[in-house]
């Protein structure tokens, strides 16, 4: 009986969820979504925002911190949510904490996206992500034959973080980025920057149809659940809470947060030692 | 004889100019053709890059540790090249170092804007030089009756950043920010941003002829010549060197430094602990 009380004290442990900022809180509201049950700890990096211009080693540094903070509140599983530690930080994180299921927002896309044969595949990012070239060796490894194309994009985030989506500025930096040769012919679109959701209904019109644009959200969360449910982590309970915390308070974090959410959401400052 | 040698090694000793990154370097550029014989030592802080969302507190301590740096290079002034540390940092680098010609690059534009009569200012900078109200405030002391309109345009950085000056995104941004009501009978707009030279003639053209747009970085300019001549500090050789040191090396800001300094330049990386 009372391991039965300690395991699903366990099971209902809140889920880790980190980003450099805000931009994670697209995989945390598909999470709430789609794992309506599970409990979660965002923490957002926003003293250290944005990730996507600092060096690997900063960016490892940064993430094994926030991991160990998340750890200490009790988490059973970590999803980095922000694309540029997924590529820069997941390896270290992993062999630091072998027995704790940690999830990047690269692997769910990758595998969606590198079982379709014939397929053009094109990337946008941040220069960091980009630089890592994760994107790409990960889906080459899965599938050789894939085309790919590949192409940082930083002002698109400006561009989210400024409301600017369905404006002028959105299509003009939409167009000069995707309107590149390269990306001329791609069938699936993969954005790979957790901003960047919040663009994909234009990045859709810019295509027309002719290529797919990855919704990543989902598909971490869909892989998340897929994860619990295989090491018997899936939380018992439906009283689900939800903690947010940044770095450092700013005016713009508390403004666009809601945009990315879905929903006001209360903020906690702790700053990381 | 030896007193005079040694007033001379005082004299050619660099200046020191500090930014969160490399929008410092259109200051930088300026005080090169205006003060040819000048030497400086350049700091840019893209470890930390960039400050328009961090907090005062902050701010003044990445200031505080840039100066002493500078100061251990033997410079002979600063100049705080950067709108935000010169908003929340000057008064407590002038408090802790008073034996130090300090210059920000707020004032020279204040008292250039704040002396005409029946003015109607804008002001566009990053969120925290903004939130700071630093031009409101200084502009309201030197001259009460001035009409003030102000806006936080962050995104015209990374408009620059990327090279996106006289694009239909450059374009879009400053229609969408400067075509606001408030700035419609401005007769002087300032940049408050050390990136927003790069985008003068095409704010220029915006407000097509209605308003003078600032040249922030020739005031400055101007300013430090004044400054130095007035203590005696002027260089008296002819041979100026230049150091560009980095927090961080990161690919974009190489790639972006000569568009700002107008020629190509060696980067060092420094840490500062």
């Amino acid at each position: 009986m009372l391991h039965g009380i300690f395991y699903c004290i366990i099971l209902n442990k809140p889920i880790g969820i980190f980003d450099s900022g805000v931009g994670g809180l697209t995989v945390a509201s598909a999470i709430k979504r789609m794992l309506p049950n599970e409990s979660f700890v965002y923490f957002g990096d926003t003293r250290h925002s944005p990730y996507g211009d600092k060096s690997e080693e900063t960016i490892r540094q940064y993430s094994q911190r926030i991991t160990k903070f998340l750890l200490e509140q009790d988490c059973k599983a970590i999803v980095i949510a922000c694309n540029t530690a997924s590529a820069l930080a997941y390896q270290v994180l992993c062999d630091s904490h072998p027995h704790i299921p940690i999830i990047n927002v690269v692997d769910p896309v990758v595998n969606h996206v590198g079982s379709k044969i014939n397929n053009k595949v094109g990337i946008i990012a941040t220069r960091a992500t980009i630089k890592s070239d994760m994107y790409r060796k990960k889906l080459k490894r899965l599938n050789p034959k894939l085309h790919i194309a590949t192409a940082a994009t930083p002002l698109l985030v400006g561009v989210v973080e400024e409301g600017f989506m369905n404006t002028k500025v959105s299509a003009g930096a939409i167009e000069a980025y995707l309107g590149s040769k390269k990306f001329a012919d791609v069938t699936t679109m993969i954005l790979g920057c957790t901003h960047f959701p919040l663009l994909q209904r234009e990045i859709e019109r810019f295509f027309e149809g002719r290529a797919e644009v990855v919704d990543s959200p989902e598909l971490v969360a869909h892989y998340l659940k897929m994860v619990l449910q295989k090491a018997g982590l899936s939380s018992t309970t439906s009283e689900a809470k939800y903690r947010f915390i940044v770095s450092e308070k700013t005016p713009s974090f508390a403004r666009i947060a809601k945009m990315f959410f879905g929903e006001d959401i209360k903020l906690e400052e702790i700053v990381l030692r």
